[in-house]
């Protein structure tokens, strides 16, 4: 007889930044990775075809950082997988149809569930409480459940919404910049003198920012310099507080009506610090104020390890939906 | 001997739609197409390339354009060109570089002025009276003119300006429609159904608007059904009123300070009609109290006409600029 191999879970997290993978042992409460550290991280992300986000290559990058993540932990096997996408609702269909399958095959996966990447930060953030979660950085979403269905708020993109978000704020700043280049009203010189630091002579800036792909990313790199002279410049300020108030609103938006619920902040947009955070503790005690304002548990990441391991355990109490988590099994139960 | 051949100008505008040529006889004051109608048009917009906008694109379609307007004149000759071309001021080194002299060799061409689609806008509008031009479609510029130099504000582009312009209000109005789909403040219902029925499901609007080119032109096509709504709906109403005040803001910008002088506005923005126009009339009264609104006398093309005959007849009075417009003599006088 052969020792029975231990068992695992896995978590992933994809994004714009490339992919994040973890191991963990299906336990109660939120797994720790095993073993413990940095998680395995591959830098390119994954890439976008004509059937939206393409398995094919998130599965070449997986694959390998599964086994390295396996052979570091002495070995075992893996039962379920959870997948969290940027893009998934609208881009999910090429991962909806292939991913679950081939994890099968491959690996010998029982369950994988496919997660936007808001719902993995709500489960990082808040587990399996009710409440709504803002996940914010370039882009910004609010998603909140009632534990029965999603309500999502926002997250249309720089142009549609991301009201409120890293992208929405530097954009206002260059706004405000060129406002003081051209002597309109609503703006500001501070601004104008960072932009200008930061890019070069303001007037060629269209011929800079426009033709790259990454528009949104560009404008989202001057929103530290909106919030770095918020505490001086008036309009400065008054975008941060603009920003605090579509924040609230895409929060009031998400969360379950009429019932005490957490809110939790989570992504990179935060890290802006007080400029932004007071006005927006005072806009969530306004809008929300049967809410309780909580940190963030933990990251994404987190978020899929715990719904890896609620799938291997059959305990997911998250609700399931086509475009924003749904629970597939590639091996039916005892075949 | 023989007769001498008669004299004319020629005049240019070209833009994101194509071409647009027109003949004239150099005479004083706004000089009038011969032969009189429509100008000949070339429906392909000159491409931009790595040194900006293509003049030998822009060579290749202008001289079978100029040689059938000479023809259909009776025959002559071209002794002054001026082309109005959008982007120029940050796009128009190839221009500026090649076009001059290939027209002079070509065609005998004795002066050529480049200008920005502004200049030949304003030209067009107020000829060479002191004054502002907003000049507006999907974005909008302003320029003015004291006579000595040039102001302009914004024209910036959909993400860092163009206030109040087509694009500009489409964007409001679809993140309005965004807002109500997700039960957000701000919403407008009424927008949603308009946007729904343009674009289909707005879940889906981001996946069918970002992978465009022509984005600005996409959000642009929605302004006329915030115009269209403006007069039942608070929030349709608000965007038009709030780029009624960033047109105006502009115009105060461009306009000769401490003077009388005149204001048009030019562009098919204003296509949308009382919605926008109402406000705009108070927004101008307002902000600009020294300035008396005039209609546009003519458009870009007559504004090149009258920039052509002028350079022909050496009167020009607009200020000559770098970026804006610039006169060249490809062949020195007497030689």
């Amino acid at each position: 007889m052969t020792e029975p191999r231990p068992v695992y879970v896995l978590g992933v997290d994809s994004g714009g930044s490339g992919l994040r993978v973890a191991l963990a042992a299906p336990d109660g409460g939120a797994p720790r990775p095993v073993p413990a550290g940095e998680p395995v991280r591959s830098a390119e992300p994954v890439r976008t075809g004509p059937r939206g986000i393409d398995a094919a290559h998130l599965l070449g990058q997986l694959l390998p950082m599964a086994r390295a993540l396996l052979e570091r932990a002495g070995g075992g096997r893996i039962t379920a997988v959870a997948v969290g996408a940027a893009g998934l609702a609208t881009l999910g269909d090429d991962l909806r149809a292939e991913l679950p399958s081939a994890l099968g095959e491959v690996l010998g996966v029982r369950r994988v569930a496919l997660a936007a990447d808001a719902v993995t930060a709500y489960a990082g953030a808040l587990g399996e409480s009710p409440g709504a979660v803002v996940a914010a950085g370039t882009g910004l979403i609010a998603l909140g459940t009632d534990l029965t269905a999603w309500r999502r708020a926002d997250g249309w993109g720089h142009l549609l919404g991301d009201c409120g978000g890293g992208a929405w704020i530097g954009r206002a700043g260059l706004e405000a910049a060129m406002r003081a280049h051209d002597g309109r009203r609503g703006g500001s010189p501070p601004l104008l003198v960072r932009a200008e630091r930061l890019f070069g002579p303001v007037a060629g800036l269209p011929g800079r920012l426009y033709p790259r792909a990454d528009r949104p990313a560009v404008l989202a790199s001057f929103a530290p310099e909106v919030a770095g002279c918020a505490a001086e410049d008036a309009v400065a300020g008054a975008i941060l507080r603009d920003a605090a108030r579509h924040i609230a609103e895409a929060a009031a938006a998400a969360c379950p009506q009429d019932a005490a619920c957490e809110v939790a902040l989570t992504g990179g947009l935060f890290k802006l610090g007080e400029p932004l955070l007071v006005p927006l503790r005072e806009e969530l005690a306004a809008q929300l104020p049967r809410a309780r304002q909580v940190p963030a548990a933990g990251d994404p990441l987190d978020g899929a390890l715990r719904v890896a391991a609620d799938i291997a355990l059959d305990r997911l109490r998250l609700p399931q939906d086509a475009c924003l988590l749904s629970v597939h099994s590639p091996h039916p139960e005892g075949a």
